[in-house]
């Protein structure tokens, strides 16, 4: 059964020694009271809590999976699930981030992101129960009515009710203007609805008393569309005004899809059969309000892949020093060994370092977005809250493609050290990959978000937002580029931006004369500003462990080592994500549809 | 579920346009009375099986698997694997091309590689059950006694008995040489044979009334290591004289792994316990005779990825062209209804095209090193023999490898097109995923595919192999270089000839200094020459299609759309590869091991 370590020791350099990020945030209100030694307390215990409770169950869940009672409509979730949920509620966890007027602890997103990250690497599938109700807590905190908030909120802060977010129907996914549930108002202001959602997580399972769902329908007068859209709640027991649990709702699963990975979360048809719900915002808004759940959970999606790499990462390692197969190609290392440890050998440490090193790139970005997240969030600063926003918005498509897509060949690099054994499902290995495939795409699928970063982060404000972002880094390259030991940073960093701006350009005019050139070049364009982020990261990074190293403390050495590595193997891949971005459209388009 | 279509048009163009396969092997004393018509006949038949009988089993058995009775040590296989291998002896199939002295029908390696693409395609947990009878048949072929392939070939080769290799065991894969199993003579010639061997392909069934087990195992007297390994026949039941049944042997499957996918192979544990067996060839050179059985497993392994690109490719177009979503950047395509069918999208047709690239180049490949087999096989001259034979070790290892890894990115692509349906067991693309996983591991991982590739047969002779290789490269850039419309084809290939040449030299040299420079390096260059084996018969393609796409069959107006794709957006991995191959060892090895 995999180990999983949580890696306290690079968060605290992430947070602390790289982004200095509880002085960033004691500058907001909300957050003046923070220290750093709360926050490592928080990681610390959140970290145990990980380790300790979910993910023994992560390799029996992906086993056993969820069941569902076809006379009840009630799902089981695997053994162990509802035990640890109960503990994580019995511990606050839920009440992390959320609203102190609701009963929440207040504490930053950025320390939200770390603890999620630690959930996700010890057990996705459990992690999607308590995931889910944050966006459902999020939307109602949002959109919702003083009522609505003072109904919900305090059972959605203290854990005691899930929630779901109920979007896709059979028939449409990234299209929700397509969408055909309906909702019929009714005298007393509520509303019945009626229709069929699928792919719903955790939209059924015996983990709390009651689910909270957010769910999308159209009004009888609702114009076509996407702008004909409301959000609705819907629980799953009308709750009586004193927050008790009222009568059935008639929302039931009727049936749990047979996935190929996150088999302990259930994943749900859901039929509302005149369903009792309540208007969430304004009439025909719904889809708007989603947009800005749907952020966050994008954010949220990245960093399941994180926690993924990492904790697939720390199991190779582990096997590779303790495999032993064949000698060292340059001679025996192991003398006393009838063969060497795998790790001596350099394609193994390629692959564990690919891993080591989206993983580390990846908390550094993740954190560097919540931290600014946070400060949108919560500054009075009119002008501090529109860029820290404009930089979220730049960021997010970037995390959860590069970063689902980096787990996707990060597990896979991990899993394939193991050999034979990596495929075989008690190792635990194949099963990181099989949950890490879906982060690529649900929550909008990776070329959805190559399109929202090309198309409208990047050219719909005419670069400005890639602009802001490019002045950053280009401060950080003026800064350290005198320094003799940051020249093997710094420079290929300075060269990439200078090519993101062509580039950016160059795709730009070519969109002018064929819409469709941004479709063809979004997902490589992605994954070069994806790179552009790690490079200055990982210059960042480097810098801080250049001025540290001389105390000897090794974890400096390593993170030198692992930037180096980051630049001379991993970077390189935007060589080939230029030509062919550029390369553009008709070799896609030329060949008449009929000839497929 | 998916449907599958067998690709005849596209392997007749390989066999016949592109190759002249049969003007080639009617120059062999063995193959003088084949045509073209017995050719396509051979290959229509064995297609309506794949996709009639085979393919409709492939979902049902995944999600059913084997089960092992672990009081009779009897596994089932799923429902109507039986039925169907019967129909596969009935047939006649498994004789295709085995020796006619032995029943066989004497068809060559090229065209059997053919209808294992289709089997593949149809059903890759199915197909290993009679494909690891064929590594069997070539042992007992190439190494037995007269008596021993009196008394196995026939009933290898009418299907009667399935046969197995038993090489892995739990401490040892790649390194066989640390392996424990023990044959102690016995007075009456045989060998009593006791061990423990793991991941055994189809080791335990219910298809066939015997099995035929290849075992490796040390002689009591044997050297250390490798050179210490001899190779046994163990059949399940001991055959008489006369070929019926005989007394059950000492081997068992004690097991069924639980494995990410080809879940209706069943892969068994076997415990040897004083089985009786046979010495197969010369005592401790058993991994010698086992190492021709493994290149010849190592082209069916980047075949069975080559058959599961394709019918990925064929479901994901049915799919993108069935599915509207969203309207086209550019303005909308299909005014009839409420969005457009998603193949309208340029990166859903990157996706395709990927697959659909990867499909025709490994086709072509793979038809290509057939070819050269058969006549390094069948040849009566030396000096053809050997370079056929040297064209076939050349390959054999980017086949396995580069075929792999590039049929798990184009399943993967093909999912994807699916959005989250791709997820969804009973469209049956998450399948060919998990499917197509394995085979970048077992019959010796990529990685050890590419220092056999770069260590062995380019360095280990000086670059000779890959010199004739690149020499008659070079005399069809010559003989094209001068036409304008092959230009696009031919400027890039010739380009990367060099880049190869010179990337080679460069490696040798570093390895001259630390043996490990080929390890860091073995990966990226086995991609690297893989794309040149793609460019060379994606450029052949292409002149064969220039010349005849004014006849009006738009098969050859695709043919030249894919291989300008390909050109465009699938060869520029190189310029990455050559730098990451070209940085070399330094940033693996830097990193003490402890840090990791």
């Amino acid at each position: 059964m995999p180990q999983y370590t949580p890696p306290l020791r690079d968060m605290q350099f992430v947070l602390h020694e790289l982004l200095d990020a509880v002085g960033t945030l004691r500058q907001l209100p909300a957050h003046a009271d923070l220290d750093v030694d709360t926050v490592n307390a928080v990681l610390e215990e959140g970290g145990k809590f990980a380790s300790q409770v979910t993910a023994p169950l992560n390799l029996s869940g992906d086993k056993e999976g969820c069941v569902l009672d076809k006379t009840t409509h009630e799902v089981k979730a695997p053994k162990g699930f509802k035990e640890a949920y109960a503990q994580y509620v019995e511990g606050g966890w839920p009440a992390l981030s959320c609203d102190p007027e609701y009963g929440g602890q207040g504490l930053p997103a950025t320390v939200n992101l770390c603890f999620y990250e630690m959930l996700n690497s010890a057990n996705q599938a459990w992690t999607m129960y308590p995931g889910l109700s944050h966006g459902a807590y999020e939307a109602l905190h949002a959109h919702g009515t003083p009522e609505q908030k003072a109904l919900y909120l305090p059972k959605l802060t203290s854990g005691q009710w899930t929630g779901t977010m109920c979007l896709t129907e059979p028939h449409c996914g990234t299209d929700l203007g397509l969408l055909r549930t309906k909702a019929e108002p009714q005298a007393d202001g509520s509303y019945r609805i009626s229709g069929q959602k699928i792919f719903i997580s955790a939209g059924e399972h015996d983990l709390a008393e009651n689910i909270v769902h957010l769910v999308l329908a159209r009004l009888p007068d609702a114009p076509e569309g996407s702008k004909g859209i409301s959000l609705f709640v819907v629980p799953k027991f009308i709750p009586q005004a004193d927050g008790s649990l009222g009568a059935r709702n008639g929302i039931f699963c009727s049936g749990l899809e047979h996935k190929m990975g996150i088999h302990a979360n259930a994943t749900c048809q859901m039929l509302l059969d005149g369903a009792i719900g309540w208007l969430v915002g304004q009439p025909n808004k719904g889809l708007m309000a989603m947009f800005v759940m749907m952020n966050a959970a994008r954010l949220g999606v990245g960093n399941q892949s994180l926690g993924l790499t990492e904790v697939a990462y720390q199991n190779a390692v582990a096997y590779a020093k303790d495999r032993i197969q064949m000698r060292a190609l340059s001679g025996p290392k192991a003398l006393d060994k009838p063969a060497d440890p795998i790790i001596v050998h350099p394609d193994v440490r390629k692959m564990l370092l690919t891993a080591r090193a989206f993983a580390e790139g990846g908390r550094a970005l993740t954190a560097y977005t919540a931290l600014k997240l946070d400060v949108a969030l919560n500054t009075d600063d009119e002008d501090e809250r529109r860029a820290a926003d404009d930089r979220v918005a730049l960021l997010t498509p970037i995390i959860k493609a590069f970063l689902t897509d980096n787990g996707w060949l990060a597990t896979s690099h991990c899993q394939q050290v193991f050999g034979g054994h990596g495929y075989i499902h008690e190792w635990g290995m194949e099963q990181f990959v099989r949950d890490a495939r879906i982060n690529m795409i649900y929550e909008g699928t990776n070329t959805v978000q190559s399109l929202d970063l090309l198309g409208r982060k990047v050219l719909g404000d005419n670069g400005a937002k890639l602009r802001a972002f490019g002045k950053e880094i280009a401060e950080f390259v003026e800064e350290h580029g005198i320094s003799e030991e940051m020249q093997e940073f710094v420079n290929p960093l300075a060269d990439l931006g200078d090519k993101v701006t062509k580039l950016s350009t160059e795709i730009g005019m070519k969109a002018f004369g064929n819409a469709d050139e941004v479709g063809a070049a979004a997902v490589d364009y992605l994954r070069v500003v994806g790179h552009l982020c790690f490079a200055y990261l990982f210059a960042r990074m480097a810098q801080v462990a250049l001025a540290k190293k001389d105390g000897g403390d090794p974890f400096y050495t390593a993170k030198l080592h692992t930037a180096r590595f980051y630049f001379a193997k991993l970077l390189p891949e935007t060589a080939t994500l230029i030509r062919t971005a550029r390369a553009g459209l008709s070799p896609l388009m030329a060949m008449d549809e009929a000839l497929f």
